[in-house]
């Protein structure tokens, strides 16, 4: 197989090449090194069957050129379409980066998959397309669809778009809808942020928001587990999945507790007064896992196990190695 | 009240102006008349409420300095965006027909009016955002929202924008998914599109796909109330309704057959193998209108009355007045 990665630098499309490579595919990693990093690349760099391309997939003449090339060697069998935006506040303040960056990508990836003949695709689409359900457990078949950020609006305008694909020029494609994901390398998100603040000030920790926002977290071994288990045994034409830990998630307290017990110990926390922590963040959010079960698989670790080992994977990434 | 109607010079932006500027508002319509025609507001064109501007809602900086200028004297209250690509078959075959035409005008529409700080928006959406659901009634609340055309999709992509802009900066959001809607000044659609056939040839009505496509049709004037009395009285931030005929709608056989009986009735009616007329028509829908119905509001017409009304306006508009 010969396979497609964008967004191959960031922290899942690493872990996924790292995966790929390993199963002895051709993969070809493509990224615009905005938000992703070289460094992160460390551990495929070496492998004969790795090869790294630095474009951006919103520049439609450069992305499909370079494609183009590479296609005509080995011609790409899939694609794994994992480039976007992913600082959502930044694209709640200005919607043209997630449009850019979130949509236009995904628009132009199919444009280049009708263009080169490739008819399967993998989607990092988000629970974010869902918006505030409030204690409802969301399943793949929940409405209405309103997001709450344009990072969550232009995933599902990406879905969407995926979708008419498939209608008309796809053969198979998978819609994965991510949790919260962690683990290493950490790019982002609320672990990175309270580990940073306490080596900053190992005093404090400044909480945005009460502190009351409960989510689920999937270890990211786990989501790259059940993303290829779902490709190999889902039969849909267009494959929508929640993908997720089936439990009820773990409260932005207890995190911080965990990340303060680990780090310094002695810091004072300090929460905000809002259940969110900005406009865009969901306070409470469970999915129903059903569809995902039925297909015989769950992860191994549950959100705190998967919280505790991430804790300690960053902690490994931030602090013992710098 | 100072409003905003984008694609004024579409078969339902003329409906639309003409009755706001009856209520006595001050209306400004934009088009960019590639598929508008200034003909179709002969109706308000001697209204002095009523204003047109020429300006592609796609292109921003025209756009945006065309709405500032008005503004300043009349500072708009509300938005109804209405402007979109209408020929389906056209996005289908290029996808960048309906990115632009569909997508782009509304985002830009949302980056106008966060602008200008205007906060009352009303959209156009559509019941291809639904996908094919197949016998099931489909409701609001229905899903997953997979769109089987690049119109869909796009529309689909408007709404999730318009969900987040609502949780940003928007006060009241209204997302009328449309049916069907027939009626004049008719520019496409099947009841068009039959009475044309018959006009060039008496003798023969080619119809794509096999006939058993049935669906729902609602007539403009009834749309125009409906959305109306929706804007009244909806109470929810994000008003989202499906707006239709409450019955199970009429067959595009039915439908030939009874533009056969008017326009002419010696034709020999040629029906075609698929169960659909083109990739991205959805074969069978049928909407439940039960959040509609609780605002106390149905439709006079129901789609076979629709139907036979329309035919009825489109003969003296193609045939009796030309």
């Amino acid at each position: 197989m010969s396979i497609l990665i964008t967004g191959v630098a960031g922290f899942i499309g690493c872990n996924l090449a790292k995966r790929l490579t390993n199963e002895g595919h051709i993969v070809v990693g493509v990224d615009n090194l905005s938000r992703g990093a070289l460094q992160n690349l460390s551990v495929v760099e070496n492998e004969a069957n790795f090869h790294f391309i630095e474009t951006d997939c919103a520049d439609m003449p450069s992305f499909l050129a370079e494609m183009s090339t590479f296609h005509q060697k080995f011609p790409f069998t899939e694609v794994w379409h994992l480039a976007a935006n992913s600082d959502i506040p930044a694209g709640v303040s200005d919607a043209t980066v997630d449009l850019k960056d979130t949509f236009m990508t995904t628009f132009n990836v199919l444009e280049v998959m009708k263009t080169l003949g490739i008819k399967v695709l993998a989607f990092a689409s988000s629970s974010a397309v869902y918006g505030d359900h409030g204690d409802q457990s969301i399943s793949e078949v929940s409405g209405p669809l309103l997001p709450l950020s344009n990072y969550g609006a232009m995933k599902l305008a990406s879905e969407a778009a995926i979708s008419a694909a498939a209608e008309s020029f796809l053969t198979k494609t998978f819609i994965y809808r991510f949790p919260n994901v962690i683990g290493v390398p950490a790019t982002h998100g609320v672990l990175l942020d309270f580990v940073n603040k306490l080596k900053a000030n190992p005093n404090l920790l400044n909480v945005l928001g009460n502190g009351t926002q409960q989510k689920a977290y999937l270890h990211v071994d786990d989501l790259i587990e059940g993303m290829l288990q779902i490709q190999r045994h889902a039969t849909e034409k267009v494959a929508v999945y929640n993908l997720g830990a089936e439990d009820e998630g773990i409260s932005v307290r207890s995190i911080a507790e965990a990340v303060v017990a680990r780090v310094s110990p002695r810091a004072n926390i300090v929460y905000g007064v809002e259940n969110r922590g900005w406009v865009g963040d969901v306070p409470k959010f469970q999915y129903c896992l059903d569809k995902l079960r039925k297909l015989g698989w769950t992860p191994e670790l549950d959100s705190t196990a998967a919280i505790k080992r991430a804790i300690a994977d960053i902690v490994e990434q931030e602090i013992t190695k710098k």
